[in-house]
Protein backbone atom coordinates (compact mmCIF):
# COMPACT_ATOMS: atom_id res chain seq x y z
CA UNK A 1 0.00 0.00 0.00
CA UNK A 2 1.00 3.52 -0.81
CA UNK A 3 0.56 5.96 2.45
CA UNK A 4 1.15 9.28 2.41
CA UNK A 5 2.85 11.29 5.48
CA UNK A 6 0.65 14.31 5.34
CA UNK A 7 2.00 15.79 9.17
CA UNK A 8 5.02 17.96 9.95
CA UNK A 9 8.18 17.60 9.07
CA UNK A 10 9.24 17.36 12.59
CA UNK A 11 7.40 14.20 12.98
CA UNK A 12 8.81 12.00 10.35
CA UNK A 13 11.60 10.92 12.17
CA UNK A 14 9.97 9.81 14.92
CA UNK A 15 7.43 8.98 13.08
CA UNK A 16 8.49 7.28 9.63
CA UNK A 17 10.92 4.20 11.59
CA UNK A 18 8.41 3.05 13.69
CA UNK A 19 5.41 2.71 11.18
CA UNK A 20 7.50 1.04 8.36
CA UNK A 21 9.26 -1.35 10.87
CA UNK A 22 5.63 -2.39 12.07
CA UNK A 23 4.44 -2.57 8.33
CA UNK A 24 7.15 -3.51 6.22
CA UNK A 25 4.44 -3.41 3.40
CA UNK A 26 3.79 -0.13 3.19
CA UNK A 27 5.39 2.48 0.92
CA UNK A 28 5.46 5.71 3.69
CA UNK A 29 5.97 8.75 1.05
CA UNK A 30 5.81 12.49 1.87
CA UNK A 31 5.32 13.31 -1.71
CA UNK A 32 3.58 11.35 -4.84
CA UNK A 33 1.10 11.65 -7.00
CA UNK A 34 -2.33 12.30 -4.86
CA UNK A 35 -4.31 9.57 -7.73
CA UNK A 36 -1.66 6.89 -6.77
CA UNK A 37 -2.10 7.64 -2.69
CA UNK A 38 -4.06 4.59 -1.04
CA UNK A 39 -4.21 6.41 2.66
CA UNK A 40 -3.17 9.07 4.37
CA UNK A 41 -1.52 9.84 7.50
CA UNK A 42 -2.78 13.18 9.34
CA UNK A 43 -1.75 15.53 11.96
CA UNK A 44 -2.61 19.63 11.50
CA UNK A 45 0.10 21.62 10.05
CA UNK A 46 1.27 19.26 7.53
CA UNK A 47 2.04 20.00 4.04
CA UNK A 48 -1.46 19.00 2.81
CA UNK A 49 -4.71 21.37 2.56
CA UNK A 50 -6.88 20.21 -0.24
CA UNK A 51 -7.73 16.48 -0.04
CA UNK A 52 -9.77 16.49 -3.09
CA UNK A 53 -7.13 15.20 -5.29
CA UNK A 54 -6.41 12.16 -3.52
CA UNK A 55 -9.34 10.08 -4.85
CA UNK A 56 -8.21 6.51 -4.41
CA UNK A 57 -7.83 7.02 -0.48
CA UNK A 58 -9.67 5.08 1.32
CA UNK A 59 -8.63 6.00 4.50
CA UNK A 60 -7.57 9.33 6.41
CA UNK A 61 -5.61 8.81 9.80
CA UNK A 62 -5.13 10.99 11.91
CA UNK A 63 -2.53 11.14 14.32
CA UNK A 64 -4.32 13.00 16.77
CA UNK A 65 -7.18 12.26 19.46
CA UNK A 66 -8.79 15.82 18.41
CA UNK A 67 -9.74 16.27 14.98
CA UNK A 68 -11.82 19.39 14.91
CA UNK A 69 -9.10 20.79 12.63
CA UNK A 70 -9.56 18.35 9.77
CA UNK A 71 -13.05 17.60 10.23
CA UNK A 72 -14.44 20.81 9.36
CA UNK A 73 -11.80 20.68 5.86
CA UNK A 74 -14.78 20.76 3.06
CA UNK A 75 -12.53 19.02 1.08
CA UNK A 76 -12.42 15.45 3.21
CA UNK A 77 -14.44 13.11 1.47
CA UNK A 78 -12.56 10.13 2.56
CA UNK A 79 -13.27 7.80 5.92
CA UNK A 80 -11.43 9.64 8.60
CA UNK A 81 -10.67 8.08 11.86
CA UNK A 82 -9.13 9.71 15.08
CA UNK A 83 -6.13 8.10 17.11
CA UNK A 84 -7.31 6.63 20.19
CA UNK A 85 -3.82 5.74 21.43
CA UNK A 86 -3.90 3.31 24.43
CA UNK A 87 -1.12 4.62 25.91
CA UNK A 88 -2.78 7.85 26.52
CA UNK A 89 -4.61 6.77 29.36
CA UNK A 90 -1.62 5.02 31.18
CA UNK A 91 0.59 7.96 30.65
CA UNK A 92 -2.34 10.27 32.34
CA UNK A 93 -2.67 7.88 35.46
CA UNK A 94 1.32 7.78 35.50
CA UNK A 95 1.85 11.67 35.83
CA UNK A 96 -1.12 12.10 38.23
CA UNK A 97 0.33 9.65 40.51
CA UNK A 98 3.63 10.91 40.14
CA UNK A 99 2.35 14.00 41.33
CA UNK A 100 0.24 12.96 43.98
CA UNK A 101 3.23 11.30 45.42
CA UNK A 102 5.22 13.93 45.77
CA UNK A 103 2.29 16.06 46.91
CA UNK A 104 1.71 12.95 49.70
CA UNK A 105 5.34 12.43 50.42
CA UNK A 106 5.81 16.32 51.01
CA UNK A 107 8.71 15.82 48.76
CA UNK A 108 9.08 19.96 48.54
CA UNK A 109 9.69 20.49 52.53
CA UNK A 110 13.25 18.95 51.82
CA UNK A 111 15.14 22.23 51.18
CA UNK A 112 18.91 21.10 49.95
CA UNK A 113 20.19 23.73 52.95
CA UNK A 114 22.22 21.43 55.12
CA UNK A 115 19.18 21.15 57.39
CA UNK A 116 18.60 17.81 58.62
CA UNK A 117 14.39 18.18 58.94
CA UNK A 118 13.53 14.55 60.08
CA UNK A 119 10.12 14.15 62.39
CA UNK A 120 7.94 15.34 59.31
CA UNK A 121 6.84 11.54 58.50
CA UNK A 122 3.63 11.55 56.42
CA UNK A 123 1.03 9.38 57.20
CA UNK A 124 0.65 6.25 54.57
CA UNK A 125 -1.57 6.80 51.47
CA UNK A 126 -4.31 4.71 53.46
CA UNK A 127 -5.10 7.83 55.24
CA UNK A 128 -4.55 10.36 52.48
CA UNK A 129 -7.62 11.16 50.82
CA UNK A 130 -7.63 12.08 46.65
CA UNK A 131 -10.35 13.62 45.00
CA UNK A 132 -10.66 12.93 41.17
CA UNK A 133 -13.08 15.39 39.13
CA UNK A 134 -14.11 13.73 35.82
CA UNK A 135 -14.54 9.99 36.19
CA UNK A 136 -14.43 9.12 32.41
CA UNK A 137 -11.94 7.17 30.85
CA UNK A 138 -8.98 9.07 31.53
CA UNK A 139 -10.60 9.41 35.47
CA UNK A 140 -10.86 5.57 36.01
CA UNK A 141 -7.21 5.04 34.47
CA UNK A 142 -6.00 7.31 37.46
CA UNK A 143 -8.43 6.10 40.25
CA UNK A 144 -7.13 2.57 39.76
CA UNK A 145 -3.39 3.24 39.55
CA UNK A 146 -3.98 5.78 42.75
CA UNK A 147 -6.00 2.61 44.35
CA UNK A 148 -2.99 0.40 43.90
CA UNK A 149 -0.59 2.30 45.68
CA UNK A 150 -3.52 2.37 48.25
CA UNK A 151 -4.84 6.02 48.70
CA UNK A 152 -8.62 6.73 49.53
CA UNK A 153 -9.94 7.64 46.32
CA UNK A 154 -13.09 9.91 46.00
CA UNK A 155 -14.14 10.68 42.29
CA UNK A 156 -16.82 13.20 41.49
CA UNK A 157 -18.78 13.16 37.93
CA UNK A 158 -22.17 14.56 36.80
CA UNK A 159 -23.42 11.02 36.02
CA UNK A 160 -22.34 9.28 39.15
CA UNK A 161 -21.98 6.07 37.22
CA UNK A 162 -20.44 3.91 40.01
CA UNK A 163 -16.67 2.83 39.68
CA UNK A 164 -15.19 -0.44 41.44
CA UNK A 165 -13.78 1.04 44.40
CA UNK A 166 -14.10 4.55 44.53
CA UNK A 167 -16.52 6.52 46.01
CA UNK A 168 -18.36 8.91 43.07
CA UNK A 169 -20.50 11.62 44.12
CA UNK A 170 -22.63 14.00 42.17
CA UNK A 171 -22.24 16.55 45.05
CA UNK A 172 -18.97 18.88 43.89
CA UNK A 173 -19.19 20.61 47.52
CA UNK A 174 -18.73 17.51 49.31
CA UNK A 175 -15.93 16.09 46.95
CA UNK A 176 -14.19 19.77 47.19
CA UNK A 177 -13.90 19.57 51.13
CA UNK A 178 -12.78 16.02 51.43
CA UNK A 179 -10.18 16.35 48.92
CA UNK A 180 -6.38 16.57 50.68
CA UNK A 181 -5.22 16.33 47.03
CA UNK A 182 -7.45 17.04 43.93
CA UNK A 183 -7.02 15.99 40.86
CA UNK A 184 -9.03 17.86 37.35
CA UNK A 185 -10.11 15.49 34.79
CA UNK A 186 -12.95 17.57 33.64
CA UNK A 187 -13.83 17.96 30.05
CA UNK A 188 -14.10 21.96 28.60
CA UNK A 189 -18.00 21.99 28.17
CA UNK A 190 -20.43 25.09 28.79
CA UNK A 191 -20.89 23.96 32.33
CA UNK A 192 -17.49 22.92 33.45
CA UNK A 193 -16.14 26.44 31.97
CA UNK A 194 -15.02 28.54 34.80
CA UNK A 195 -16.39 25.94 37.42
CA UNK A 196 -13.70 25.88 40.08
CA UNK A 197 -13.74 29.50 40.71
CA UNK A 198 -12.69 31.41 44.01
CA UNK A 199 -16.44 30.00 46.00
CA UNK A 200 -15.41 26.46 45.25
CA UNK A 201 -11.32 26.70 45.85
CA UNK A 202 -12.44 27.97 49.43
CA UNK A 203 -14.38 24.58 49.95
CA UNK A 204 -10.96 22.34 49.82
CA UNK A 205 -9.07 21.91 53.17
CA UNK A 206 -6.48 24.04 54.41
CA UNK A 207 -3.19 22.39 52.86
CA UNK A 208 -4.41 20.77 49.65
CA UNK A 209 -2.72 20.32 46.73
CA UNK A 210 -3.82 20.90 43.01
CA UNK A 211 -3.45 18.97 40.28
CA UNK A 212 -4.53 19.69 37.03
CA UNK A 213 -4.00 18.08 33.58
CA UNK A 214 -7.82 17.98 32.73
CA UNK A 215 -8.40 21.36 30.93
CA UNK A 216 -7.37 24.66 31.80
CA UNK A 217 -10.72 26.46 31.09
CA UNK A 218 -12.25 24.72 34.55
CA UNK A 219 -10.17 26.98 36.40
CA UNK A 220 -10.50 30.61 37.40
CA UNK A 221 -7.35 31.86 37.34
CA UNK A 222 -7.19 34.70 39.05
CA UNK A 223 -9.45 32.64 41.70
CA UNK A 224 -6.33 30.23 41.88
CA UNK A 225 -3.63 32.57 42.45
CA UNK A 226 -6.06 34.26 45.44
CA UNK A 227 -6.37 30.21 46.73
CA UNK A 228 -2.67 29.92 46.64
CA UNK A 229 -2.11 33.23 48.89
CA UNK A 230 -4.36 33.61 51.31
CA UNK A 231 -5.31 29.87 51.64
CA UNK A 232 -6.70 26.73 51.33
CA UNK A 233 -4.15 25.86 48.48
CA UNK A 234 -0.85 24.87 49.15
CA UNK A 235 0.99 24.41 45.73
CA UNK A 236 -1.23 23.83 42.10
CA UNK A 237 0.58 21.69 39.67
CA UNK A 238 -0.50 23.06 35.79
CA UNK A 239 -0.35 20.73 32.84
CA UNK A 240 -2.87 23.30 31.01
CA UNK A 241 -4.05 26.37 30.03
CA UNK A 242 -6.68 29.01 29.01
CA UNK A 243 -3.52 30.04 26.29
CA UNK A 244 -0.97 27.80 25.47
CA UNK A 245 2.12 27.89 25.46
CA UNK A 246 1.42 29.37 28.79
CA UNK A 247 2.88 33.39 27.86
CA UNK A 248 6.61 33.60 29.48
CA UNK A 249 5.25 36.74 31.66
CA UNK A 250 1.98 34.65 33.02
CA UNK A 251 1.93 35.01 37.00
CA UNK A 252 2.17 30.94 36.75
CA UNK A 253 5.24 31.07 35.78
CA UNK A 254 6.70 33.43 38.84
CA UNK A 255 4.38 31.95 41.45
CA UNK A 256 6.62 29.79 44.13
CA UNK A 257 3.64 27.35 44.97
CA UNK A 258 2.84 27.14 41.39
CA UNK A 259 4.31 24.00 39.17
CA UNK A 260 3.82 24.52 35.20
CA UNK A 261 4.16 21.69 32.62
CA UNK A 262 4.28 21.90 28.96
CA UNK A 263 0.65 20.06 28.46
CA UNK A 264 2.54 16.88 28.41
CA UNK A 265 0.05 14.17 31.02
CA UNK A 266 -1.95 13.34 27.99
CA UNK A 267 0.51 12.97 24.94
CA UNK A 268 -0.02 10.61 21.86
CA UNK A 269 2.97 8.18 22.52
CA UNK A 270 4.28 6.79 18.92
CA UNK A 271 4.84 2.89 20.48
CA UNK A 272 1.41 2.80 21.53
CA UNK A 273 -0.07 4.39 18.87
CA UNK A 274 1.68 3.52 15.69
CA UNK A 275 0.45 -0.26 16.09
CA UNK A 276 -3.56 1.31 16.04
CA UNK A 277 -2.48 3.37 12.65
CA UNK A 278 -0.84 0.28 10.96
CA UNK A 279 -4.30 -1.78 12.05
CA UNK A 280 -6.02 0.75 10.78
CA UNK A 281 -4.26 1.14 7.24
CA UNK A 282 -4.46 -2.57 7.24
CA UNK A 283 -7.90 -2.55 7.48
CA UNK A 284 -8.85 -0.17 4.59
CA UNK A 285 -6.94 -1.98 2.25
CA UNK A 286 -8.60 -4.99 3.01
CA UNK A 287 -11.63 -3.33 2.72
CA UNK A 288 -12.77 -4.17 6.77
CA UNK A 289 -14.49 -1.97 9.23
CA UNK A 290 -11.66 1.38 10.76
CA UNK A 291 -11.49 1.83 14.05
CA UNK A 292 -12.58 5.01 15.64
CA UNK A 293 -14.33 6.19 12.59
CA UNK A 294 -14.84 9.44 12.67
CA UNK A 295 -18.94 10.53 12.59
CA UNK A 296 -18.52 13.79 10.62
CA UNK A 297 -21.80 15.09 11.90
CA UNK A 298 -20.63 15.05 15.88
CA UNK A 299 -17.27 16.31 14.50
CA UNK A 300 -15.96 13.41 17.05
CA UNK B 1 5.70 -10.25 81.76
CA UNK B 2 8.52 -7.80 82.18
CA UNK B 3 9.76 -6.04 79.80
CA UNK B 4 12.59 -3.53 79.30
CA UNK B 5 12.34 -0.43 77.43
CA UNK B 6 16.10 -0.48 76.28
CA UNK B 7 15.52 2.40 73.65
CA UNK B 8 16.49 6.57 74.09
CA UNK B 9 14.17 8.43 76.14
CA UNK B 10 12.25 10.24 73.25
CA UNK B 11 10.89 7.01 72.17
CA UNK B 12 9.25 6.41 75.77
CA UNK B 13 6.26 8.67 74.97
CA UNK B 14 5.16 7.49 71.57
CA UNK B 15 5.70 3.45 72.23
CA UNK B 16 4.79 3.52 75.80
CA UNK B 17 1.28 4.00 75.66
CA UNK B 18 0.31 1.97 72.24
CA UNK B 19 2.51 -1.10 73.86
CA UNK B 20 0.91 -1.47 77.12
CA UNK B 21 -2.68 -0.40 75.21
CA UNK B 22 -2.17 -3.50 73.26
CA UNK B 23 -0.80 -5.84 76.33
CA UNK B 24 -2.21 -5.09 79.25
CA UNK B 25 -0.71 -8.15 80.58
CA UNK B 26 3.17 -6.57 80.10
CA UNK B 27 4.72 -4.49 83.01
CA UNK B 28 6.95 -2.23 80.52
CA UNK B 29 9.99 -1.01 82.78
CA UNK B 30 12.41 1.71 82.03
CA UNK B 31 14.83 0.17 84.63
CA UNK B 32 14.82 -3.31 86.59
CA UNK B 33 17.35 -6.09 88.13
CA UNK B 34 18.18 -7.41 84.79
CA UNK B 35 17.67 -11.12 85.88
CA UNK B 36 14.14 -10.25 86.44
CA UNK B 37 13.74 -8.79 83.09
CA UNK B 38 11.62 -11.82 80.71
CA UNK B 39 12.54 -9.39 77.33
CA UNK B 40 13.41 -6.60 75.99
CA UNK B 41 12.74 -3.71 73.75
CA UNK B 42 15.63 -1.88 72.03
CA UNK B 43 16.67 0.68 69.77
CA UNK B 44 20.28 2.06 69.37
CA UNK B 45 21.09 4.94 71.69
CA UNK B 46 19.20 4.11 74.59
CA UNK B 47 20.49 3.06 78.25
CA UNK B 48 21.70 -0.49 77.30
CA UNK B 49 25.01 -1.35 76.21
CA UNK B 50 25.77 -4.83 77.95
CA UNK B 51 22.95 -7.02 77.67
CA UNK B 52 25.26 -10.12 79.47
CA UNK B 53 23.20 -9.59 82.72
CA UNK B 54 19.74 -10.25 81.34
CA UNK B 55 20.54 -13.65 81.71
CA UNK B 56 16.66 -15.07 81.84
CA UNK B 57 15.36 -12.57 78.38
CA UNK B 58 14.23 -14.70 76.20
CA UNK B 59 13.98 -12.37 73.47
CA UNK B 60 15.51 -8.92 72.00
CA UNK B 61 12.88 -7.40 69.93
CA UNK B 62 14.62 -4.60 67.74
CA UNK B 63 12.63 -1.41 66.92
CA UNK B 64 14.08 -1.00 63.81
CA UNK B 65 14.33 -2.90 60.96
CA UNK B 66 18.63 -2.48 60.48
CA UNK B 67 19.97 -4.40 63.69
CA UNK B 68 23.70 -3.69 62.65
CA UNK B 69 24.61 -1.67 65.72
CA UNK B 70 23.44 -5.10 68.07
CA UNK B 71 24.22 -7.79 66.26
CA UNK B 72 27.76 -6.81 66.59
CA UNK B 73 27.59 -6.67 70.06
CA UNK B 74 29.26 -9.38 71.46
CA UNK B 75 27.22 -9.25 75.10
CA UNK B 76 24.71 -10.40 73.20
CA UNK B 77 23.46 -13.91 73.69
CA UNK B 78 19.47 -13.80 73.56
CA UNK B 79 17.33 -14.22 70.40
CA UNK B 80 17.14 -11.51 68.26
CA UNK B 81 14.26 -10.30 65.85
CA UNK B 82 14.28 -7.31 63.87
CA UNK B 83 11.33 -5.09 63.48
CA UNK B 84 9.22 -5.77 60.46
CA UNK B 85 6.37 -3.00 60.73
CA UNK B 86 3.91 -3.74 58.06
CA UNK B 87 3.54 0.22 57.27
CA UNK B 88 7.21 0.17 57.34
CA UNK B 89 7.42 -1.87 53.63
CA UNK B 90 4.16 0.04 52.71
CA UNK B 91 5.81 3.57 53.55
CA UNK B 92 9.37 2.19 52.09
CA UNK B 93 7.28 1.34 48.88
CA UNK B 94 5.82 4.72 48.57
CA UNK B 95 9.16 6.39 49.21
CA UNK B 96 10.57 4.53 46.45
CA UNK B 97 7.70 4.87 44.18
CA UNK B 98 7.34 8.75 44.12
CA UNK B 99 10.97 9.20 43.70
CA UNK B 100 10.81 6.63 40.96
CA UNK B 101 8.20 8.46 39.89
CA UNK B 102 9.91 11.95 39.80
CA UNK B 103 12.86 10.01 37.77
CA UNK B 104 10.82 8.62 35.36
CA UNK B 105 8.74 11.76 34.41
CA UNK B 106 11.80 14.06 34.03
CA UNK B 107 9.58 16.40 36.86
CA UNK B 108 13.33 18.14 37.27
CA UNK B 109 13.63 19.19 33.24
CA UNK B 110 10.88 21.81 33.63
CA UNK B 111 12.26 24.94 35.18
CA UNK B 112 9.72 27.53 36.25
CA UNK B 113 11.43 30.12 33.85
CA UNK B 114 9.24 31.03 31.53
CA UNK B 115 10.16 28.53 28.79
CA UNK B 116 7.65 26.06 27.57
CA UNK B 117 9.46 23.10 27.25
CA UNK B 118 7.21 20.21 25.03
CA UNK B 119 8.82 17.92 22.92
CA UNK B 120 9.99 15.75 26.28
CA UNK B 121 7.61 12.75 26.22
CA UNK B 122 8.74 10.10 28.71
CA UNK B 123 8.33 6.20 27.80
CA UNK B 124 5.50 4.43 29.37
CA UNK B 125 6.30 2.81 32.75
CA UNK B 126 6.64 -0.19 31.18
CA UNK B 127 9.08 0.46 28.86
CA UNK B 128 10.97 1.82 32.08
CA UNK B 129 13.72 -0.64 33.74
CA UNK B 130 14.00 -0.25 37.59
CA UNK B 131 16.23 -2.82 39.17
CA UNK B 132 16.26 -3.03 43.21
CA UNK B 133 19.08 -4.35 44.83
CA UNK B 134 17.85 -6.51 47.77
CA UNK B 135 15.09 -8.73 47.45
CA UNK B 136 13.84 -8.97 50.92
CA UNK B 137 10.48 -7.94 52.12
CA UNK B 138 11.33 -4.12 51.81
CA UNK B 139 12.38 -5.05 48.54
CA UNK B 140 9.82 -6.98 47.48
CA UNK B 141 7.09 -4.78 48.55
CA UNK B 142 8.41 -1.80 46.61
CA UNK B 143 8.96 -4.14 43.44
CA UNK B 144 5.16 -5.09 44.18
CA UNK B 145 4.01 -1.45 43.68
CA UNK B 146 6.19 -0.40 41.22
CA UNK B 147 4.69 -3.52 38.99
CA UNK B 148 1.30 -2.20 40.06
CA UNK B 149 2.03 1.13 38.24
CA UNK B 150 3.59 -0.82 34.91
CA UNK B 151 7.50 -0.49 35.86
CA UNK B 152 10.08 -2.75 34.38
CA UNK B 153 11.20 -4.61 37.58
CA UNK B 154 14.05 -6.46 38.16
CA UNK B 155 15.68 -7.48 41.29
CA UNK B 156 19.28 -8.56 42.77
CA UNK B 157 19.28 -10.77 45.45
CA UNK B 158 22.77 -12.87 47.07
CA UNK B 159 20.31 -15.83 47.30
CA UNK B 160 18.50 -15.65 44.26
CA UNK B 161 15.36 -16.48 45.76
CA UNK B 162 12.53 -15.87 42.52
CA UNK B 163 9.93 -13.64 43.07
CA UNK B 164 6.31 -13.05 41.38
CA UNK B 165 6.79 -11.22 38.42
CA UNK B 166 10.30 -9.99 38.88
CA UNK B 167 13.30 -11.20 37.44
CA UNK B 168 16.22 -11.87 40.15
CA UNK B 169 19.83 -12.00 38.88
CA UNK B 170 22.66 -12.81 41.39
CA UNK B 171 24.62 -11.44 39.08
CA UNK B 172 25.43 -7.67 39.98
CA UNK B 173 26.91 -6.81 37.13
CA UNK B 174 24.30 -7.78 35.00
CA UNK B 175 21.43 -5.87 37.22
CA UNK B 176 23.33 -2.29 36.89
CA UNK B 177 23.74 -2.46 33.16
CA UNK B 178 19.82 -2.47 32.80
CA UNK B 179 19.32 0.11 35.59
CA UNK B 180 17.89 3.24 34.03
CA UNK B 181 16.59 3.82 37.68
CA UNK B 182 18.29 1.95 40.39
CA UNK B 183 16.94 0.82 44.49
CA UNK B 184 19.52 0.15 46.83
CA UNK B 185 17.54 -1.64 49.36
CA UNK B 186 20.74 -3.80 50.51
CA UNK B 187 20.89 -4.53 54.34
CA UNK B 188 24.80 -3.24 55.76
CA UNK B 189 26.61 -6.60 55.80
CA UNK B 190 30.54 -7.12 55.16
CA UNK B 191 29.58 -8.16 52.20
CA UNK B 192 27.53 -4.82 51.10
CA UNK B 193 30.25 -2.12 52.64
CA UNK B 194 31.01 -0.28 49.71
CA UNK B 195 29.62 -2.37 47.18
CA UNK B 196 28.32 0.46 44.91
CA UNK B 197 32.34 1.61 44.40
CA UNK B 198 33.58 3.49 41.15
CA UNK B 199 33.44 0.19 39.24
CA UNK B 200 30.46 -1.11 39.66
CA UNK B 201 28.88 2.75 39.96
CA UNK B 202 30.22 2.91 35.57
CA UNK B 203 28.11 -0.56 34.74
CA UNK B 204 24.76 1.68 34.98
CA UNK B 205 23.12 2.95 31.83
CA UNK B 206 24.19 6.65 30.93
CA UNK B 207 21.49 9.06 33.06
CA UNK B 208 20.69 6.30 35.42
CA UNK B 209 18.85 7.64 38.55
CA UNK B 210 20.11 6.36 42.21
CA UNK B 211 17.56 5.68 45.00
CA UNK B 212 19.16 5.24 48.53
CA UNK B 213 16.44 4.09 51.43
CA UNK B 214 18.83 1.42 52.13
CA UNK B 215 22.03 1.92 53.71
CA UNK B 216 24.84 4.56 53.70
CA UNK B 217 27.95 2.05 54.09
CA UNK B 218 26.61 0.67 50.63
CA UNK B 219 28.00 3.62 48.85
CA UNK B 220 31.47 4.76 48.16
CA UNK B 221 30.82 8.57 48.72
CA UNK B 222 33.42 10.17 46.78
CA UNK B 223 32.85 7.34 43.81
CA UNK B 224 28.77 8.05 43.76
CA UNK B 225 30.26 12.44 43.71
CA UNK B 226 32.13 11.37 40.90
CA UNK B 227 29.77 9.41 38.87
CA UNK B 228 27.29 12.48 38.63
CA UNK B 229 30.33 14.45 37.59
CA UNK B 230 31.43 12.42 34.83
CA UNK B 231 28.32 9.98 34.49
CA UNK B 232 26.75 7.80 34.08
CA UNK B 233 24.65 8.93 36.72
CA UNK B 234 21.89 12.07 36.50
CA UNK B 235 20.77 12.29 39.59
CA UNK B 236 20.78 10.47 43.25
CA UNK B 237 18.24 10.43 45.59
CA UNK B 238 20.23 9.72 49.46
CA UNK B 239 18.31 8.85 52.36
CA UNK B 240 21.13 7.45 54.37
CA UNK B 241 24.35 8.13 55.22
CA UNK B 242 27.47 6.67 56.82
CA UNK B 243 27.28 9.62 59.07
CA UNK B 244 23.72 10.93 60.04
CA UNK B 245 22.57 13.94 60.55
CA UNK B 246 24.50 14.23 57.44
CA UNK B 247 26.74 17.26 58.03
CA UNK B 248 26.23 20.60 57.11
CA UNK B 249 29.47 20.78 55.40
CA UNK B 250 29.01 17.54 53.69
CA UNK B 251 29.00 17.60 49.50
CA UNK B 252 25.93 16.35 49.09
CA UNK B 253 24.34 19.05 50.36
CA UNK B 254 25.44 21.13 48.20
CA UNK B 255 25.74 18.87 44.68
CA UNK B 256 22.80 20.34 42.43
CA UNK B 257 22.07 16.49 41.40
CA UNK B 258 21.88 15.21 45.01
CA UNK B 259 18.72 15.29 46.88
CA UNK B 260 18.92 14.66 50.22
CA UNK B 261 16.10 13.37 52.55
CA UNK B 262 16.34 13.06 56.28
CA UNK B 263 16.19 8.94 57.11
CA UNK B 264 12.49 9.38 56.07
CA UNK B 265 12.04 6.63 53.78
CA UNK B 266 11.63 3.73 56.52
CA UNK B 267 10.50 4.90 59.71
CA UNK B 268 8.65 3.15 61.75
CA UNK B 269 5.02 3.82 62.23
CA UNK B 270 4.14 3.04 66.22
CA UNK B 271 0.92 2.08 64.73
CA UNK B 272 1.37 -0.45 62.82
CA UNK B 273 5.00 -1.63 64.05
CA UNK B 274 3.22 -2.40 68.18
CA UNK B 275 1.36 -4.69 67.55
CA UNK B 276 4.08 -6.87 65.76
CA UNK B 277 6.02 -6.25 68.75
CA UNK B 278 3.57 -7.31 70.97
CA UNK B 279 2.71 -10.66 69.09
CA UNK B 280 6.37 -11.37 69.21
CA UNK B 281 6.68 -11.17 72.85
CA UNK B 282 3.79 -12.87 73.53
CA UNK B 283 5.48 -15.74 71.42
CA UNK B 284 8.34 -15.74 73.17
CA UNK B 285 6.86 -16.36 76.46
CA UNK B 286 5.19 -19.26 75.55
CA UNK B 287 7.94 -20.77 73.94
CA UNK B 288 6.65 -20.10 70.47
CA UNK B 289 8.93 -19.78 67.32
CA UNK B 290 9.30 -15.89 67.38
CA UNK B 291 8.44 -13.83 63.60
CA UNK B 292 11.74 -12.06 62.19
CA UNK B 293 14.46 -14.24 64.28
CA UNK B 294 17.85 -12.69 62.98
CA UNK B 295 20.79 -14.94 62.07
CA UNK B 296 23.38 -14.08 63.56
CA UNK B 297 26.04 -15.21 61.00
CA UNK B 298 24.20 -13.51 58.21
CA UNK B 299 24.08 -10.15 60.14
CA UNK B 300 20.29 -9.63 59.31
Amino acid sequence: MRVLFAAPDALWPVWAPVLTRLAPEMELLRDADPASIDAIIYAPGGPVGDLSPFVNARLVQSLWAGVERIVTNPTLTQPLARMVDPGLARGMAEYCTGWTLRAHLGMDRYAQDGTWRNGLTPPLAQDRRVTILGMGKLGRSVAAMLRGIGFRVGGFSASGRPDDGVEITTDLSCALSRAEILINLLPDTPQTRGLLDANRLALLPQGAWLINPGRGTVLDDAALLAALDRGPLAHAVLDVFRAEPLPPDHLFWSHSRVTVTPHIAAETRVETAAPVAVENLRRAMAGQPVLHLVDRRKGY
